[in-house]
C-alpha cells in the first residue's frame, strides 16, 4: 500500500531558485491519495470539542470542506484581502515568498466558539498566525491547528506549539 | 426547516455598483446549511459514471473536495496563472468582472477520464467554458457541470446546455 508521502510531488525550484516544494495536488488527482490524507487529518480531530473549521484561500479550503463535511462541523473561509463580499476584518503577514493581508468575514465566528484551523502545509507559520490572531479577535478559541505537512526546518510548528498543533508527514530536509 | 435559499446572503453593489452578489459563505459557516448544500449538489450526481472532479479556485474547490471525498473520486484543481506547480495547460477567458488566466497540470486528467465540473455558481459561463476546453484538450470527457446556483439571465448555463448542467438553486430577477 502507499503512504501519503508516495503521493506527494517534490518539485525543485518553485515558486523561487532554491525552494523545494511539496506539490499536493498528486495527492488529490488520485481517489486513494485524496481519501488518505482527509483520514489521516481527521484522525487528529477525534475526540476534540469543537464548532467550525477555519481555513485559508485556496489550499485550506481543499482540505478544511471536506473535513467539516464529514465531522459535521462549519467552515468559514479566510480569504485574500477584497474577496469577501460582507463585513471584513483583516490582519497582514510576511509570507515566506513576500507579503499577505487575509480577511474574515466579522459575523463568521460567535464569542466562544472552539475552532480548528486546517491548511495544507506548515512553513514559517505566518499565515496561521495571522488567521490565529483574526480568529482570536472575533471571540473564538483556537483549540488545534490541523495539517497535512509540517516543515520544522521552517520553525512555524515551533513558534506556534502552544496552539496543539497536528500534522501527518514531517519532512527534515530533503 | 430551513430551505437552501434562506442560507445564502444576498448583498447588492459587490463587488461592483448594480451587481447583487449571492454570498455562500453563509452557508458553509452553519453546519447544518453546509450538508445541505453538498448533499443537494450530490444528489445531482447519483448514478452518474465518471472518474473525476474538477474544480476551480477557489470557490470550485469548497464544493469539489467534499463532493469528491464522498463519491471517493479524484479531485483536480484549476488555479490562476503561476500558481500549480508542475508543467500545465493554459486558457484565458473573459469573466463577468474583467479578464483572467486559468491553469490545470498537464498530467491531471488523462484520455478518456469522464470528468463532472464542480462549482458554486454559473452566470455568464465564462470560467466553466474555459475548465471544460483545457479538460477537452487533455483528453477528458465532461460528462456533467454540477453547480449550486444558477443565474439563468446572465446566459451561462442555456449557452453550456449540451454539457448537461445540473444546479440546485436557480435566482430569476431578484
Amino acid at each position: 500500500m502507499k503512504n501519503l508521502k508516495d503521493y506527494i510531488r517534490n518539485i525543485p525550484d518553485f515558486p523561487e531558485k532554491g525552494v523545494l516544494f511539496r506539490d499536493i495536488t498528486t495527492v488529490l488527482q488520485d481517489k486513494d491519495g485524496l481519501h488518505l490524507a482527509i483520514n489521516s487529518m481527521q484522525d487528529n480531530l477525534k475526540d476534540l470539542d469543537f464548532d467550525v473549521i477555519v481555513g485559508a484561500e485556496s489550499r485550506g479550503f481543499l482540505f478544511g470542506m471536506p473535513i467539516a463535511y464529514n465531522m459535521q462541523k462549519a467552515f468559514v473561509p479566510v480569504r485574500k484581502k477584497g474577496k469577501l463580499p460582507y463585513k471584513t476584518i483583516e490582519q497582514s503577514y510576511d509570507l515566506e515568498y513576500g507579503q499577505a493581508t487575509l480577511e474574515i468575514h466579522e459575523d463568521s465566528i460567535k464569542q466562544g466558539d472552539r475552532v480548528v484551523i486546517v491548511d495544507d502545509l506548515i512553513a514559517t507559520g505566518g499565515t496561521i498566525e495571522a488567521i490565529i490572531k483574526m480568529v482570536e479577535r472575533l471571540g473564538g478559541k483556537v483549540v488545534k491547528v490541523c495539517c497535512l505537512i509540517d516543515l520544522p526546518e521552517l520553525g512555524g510548528s515551533k513558534k506556534l506549539s502552544k496552539y496543539n498543533i497536528s500534522t501527518v508527514i514531517s519532512y527534515n530536509g530533503k
